[in-house]
């Protein structure tokens, strides 16, 4: 996109219900809401290219809290709330009193006085990531309502047990940047397969977000894993029904070869098993650390099996044209570069490494675009004043 | 307060001393001093509330250097550094070169530079957290003095080991929005009460702060704890001077129960007796581990006789009206929640939860308007010119 | 400086090649390149003394690197940010997913999607932190030039192991201060003292900075040390080879008496040999516990032959009218403050401290200078531009 103004107009047709609602999961939005996202973030890219500044706060903090390490996520999240203007503070929980057996709700009020969002990363429990992000949405909800609060800050889920939305919409946005519209990704096979990684215990988000997402778009989906490796039932399921709403597919198989086969888009990623993350789970809460290095060692042991689930270019070769636009969140376990033996190897990396680069570049918008709609009922006439008002984002 | 300019016009007429001057210890302010920081804080909460931007900072930094775990003062002092404009920089002392032995006068100049406000919290040493405050203040007169510095930065305390002022003035806060008005806080009855915790060497420092703020409106304040729990004595006689000045009370007693008795407002929490905060000290100077477990030991048991010290609704009937007013500063020790046996029953607590996040939420309007007050030397003016400019904080 | 009008006309005439640049090493700056960023910095430094906001950026991020501890140098790097309106964003390596093996071309991307400017430190291994930047640079040049990132971050050299340029500019600015130009300096002799320190493997970028960068004004420089604490023999060349073409000369010498008669000026600071530096970086890539132990145990037990490398009073009386400016990065290691034998005498040191101080409070001025000029063509210019719009740093 090149044009602003044409942006805004065609965002503006768009009635989206995102105006003040967290966003969890993206099988909880409405097509036009996603659609809505997409626009905002696309227009928000292009301002900033253009040193068109959409800094919509003259004060305000958005709060971080990741329960688990990120370098993209957290720097895109801290990127889309520096471009509307607001400051992040993390909630560093071995830093804080929270230690001292602090209730989840106290804590979500505590952080909130002058907060305008809180963006959380919780992928470590089965089961609860999703569901920490809810109590903590109730919490905010009882302060909001009972006066506590000014506002009701605003969700963003930066990656949980179930989703990783911001991941899958910059994934999205990427695929409508490089067919040049959601349309043209009807009738195009996306394979999501697992692939072999040194590490242990990747979360099922990923995946999950991914089948979830691309399967609302008549895309053909084939989720490709061992036998043994399913992710959570449930959210197949959705999948499959998403699929069949917008006559795409969904099939799952077990051959990594099979699937590349006329693949026009590839998503080769590790991730752990299901019942193996359900009994982590429950281990990790039993606090049972010798229970807990058993199960690592029988996953690394059972991993081991499928060191030749890789994508290289043997694979590549078998794709559409031999050249599927290969796909990853970063960072990959790459054969020789990163670990021995890896999801990916170097040259076939190399060959699209630029390309994953640049999928990764649209996060901090899509982060943004989350933020913007919550906080503005009409998104695009918000940005048009954004554009008459025509502020610089560098200048003297 | 709703309407922003009755407010400021209030303020207009009360002449203050804060202009420069560190915010270390409410008895040091006087009655002036304490009705500004009150008025200015209602004020930019109101302002806050209706859209309002009081940024003044165009840039600038604000320093905190926490020595002791926070959440709600942490995030309190980036709300109120953030809301005026300030960016807030951590003073890490584990990530800076400070282990090499550099001395707290050069440090507090390295840090200054283009600093506008120091925030620390030192609440560990006895004798030692006000002092090293002293010291830092010292220091950047000299550096101010000497040129080092172009401006003064000021010192906000964040809770040492005599005051806790930023508490105890978000607590005069939520009392006079519960009550109405400062003057009607006299003849009310209120008691600061020691409750059993399970955990160990909790500060003095808001038991002493509440009592010697209280103390200066003419209300009835009941200090009640188990014999041998004594506060620092020098800061009892302040509240009692205070009281006296008043024409309020101070009773100390040693029986929660009777403490209650028709009782407009309670505080029941816990703290470490005087004489061990005192040998605690000396053990954490002298590096003595097993000297330190010992006296942890010793305390917790000696803290086990008084289980009975729980705030219930049994205690709570025996309140004025059966309802007095509950406060703490959080997060409380809450039995069958936070720990087995604690400060409060969760019925208790529940009953005033709400209440207690509210109480919360004044801190940091308390805090920017501790740094507001420092910054202009005529503060109704300032806030009037803020009025006129319009500007706000969120908007296109 | 205090018309800060005559301070950019002065700016006007001068060529510089800062544009776009990254600013790693004084010597790969031309004079007017160094010329150009003392200007600047003493424009902003007035301006931030007179209230007038430099601020260039609405929005924007700066990334801060930092692989070894810092506290001077991260706070005049987030006040110089903070001060051009850039918020600053903590690569911490710890709470990131670099450790799954994440390549440094990948990462630098990946944290500069909306970031103007990274700052690294990286000064630990000896042959690597320069190099290290140049990978972060050539890989933001990759991303830049592929559509990755809308622009180019500028990198700045906040210390490696060749050079601490933003040191040595900062103590350049400080001479200017005192002798009133640059010209003044020409003649006087400076002496970079090796000193005693009970500390082990201080870096050797101070030392190297300052001869590398003093020689270039036509000082006559000695570098003073015991056999054996020699420099990297690459950069004491291009020291000689600036005094010969400066007019001023380099004398290496080996004993601090003789070496402080008639010094104008002096820089007594500890660092290790050239070669131990090499060993040591090997046996760290190698992880040689032992061996590192045992490389620590010589090298201490070969500095205890050289406590007589001590600046005190007795050797200030040697320099020029007893009385030499003395110089210092700082912390200094104070004999009987912060150890107890080190670098300089409590009473030679004090008669100088705030003087230490004046000479760090440059720094930050250093950096923004850096960044300005990376991103201004034309410094003059939009310093001027900056005047005209007359914006406050602190107003209501």
């Amino acid at each position: 996109m090149k044009n602003i103004n044409e942006g805004i107009e065609s965002l503006a047709g768009i009635k989206s219900n995102l105006f003040g609602k967290d966003f969890l999961l993206t099988w909880e939005k409405s097509d036009n809401d996603l659609r809505t996202i997409l626009g905002v973030a696309e227009v928000l890219r292009e301002m900033r290219k253009q040193n068109i500044s959409p800094r919509v706060f003259d004060s305000g903090l958005a709060i971080s809290n990741f329960r688990d390490n990120s370098t993209r996520t957290r720097f895109s999240f801290a990127s889309a709330c520096n471009l509307l203007g607001l400051a992040v503070q993390d909630l560093d929980e071995e830093k804080s009193q929270i230690a001292h057996g602090e209730t989840v709700r106290e804590t979500a009020n505590m952080i909130s006085f002058l907060s305008d969002f809180i963006g959380i990363r919780d992928d470590i429990f089965l089961g609860e990531g999703n569901k920490y992000m809810r109590e903590v949405g109730a919490a905010l909800d009882e302060g909001f309502e009972n006066g506590v609060l000014p506002v009701r800050p605003g969700i963003v889920n930066l990656q949980c047990d179930m989703d990783h939305p911001t991941q899958s919409m910059a994934d999205l946005m990427h695929l409508k940047d490089i067919y040049g519209s959601i349309e043209s990704l009807r009738g195009k096979k996306i394979v999501m397969s697992w692939a072999y990684s040194p590490s242990y215990g990747k979360p099922l988000s990923v995946p999950q977000g991914i089948i979830a997402l691309m399967s609302r778009f008549g895309m053909q989906i084939e989720l490709a894993y061992p036998e043994g490796y399913d992710l959570i039932p449930g959210i197949v399921e959705i999948a499959e029904k998403n699929a069949l709403e917008s006559g795409g597919s969904l099939t799952i198989s077990h051959s990594m070869e099979e699937a590349m086969k006329d693949a026009d888009i590839v998503y080769p990623k590790s991730w752990a098993p299901f019942h193996i993350m359900l009994l982590r789970t429950q281990l990790l809460k039993d606090g049972d650390k010798s229970g807990l290095k058993d199960l690592e060692q029988l996953c690394l042991s059972n991993n081991a099996k499928f060191t030749e689930w890789e994508y290289n270019e043997a694979r590549m070769k078998l794709t559409k044209n031999g050249s599927a636009l290969y796909m990853h969140c970063l960072p990959a376990d790459i054969s020789g570069v990163s670990c021995k033996k890896g999801e990916v190897s170097a040259p076939a990396f190399e060959k699209s490494r630029i390309q994953t680069y640049r999928e990764a570049g649209f996060k901090p918008y899509v982060i943004a675009a989350m933020m913007f709609a919550n906080k503005f009922e009409n998104p695009a006439e918000a940005l048009s004043k954004i554009m008459e008002r025509d502020r610089r984002r560098f200048s003297f």
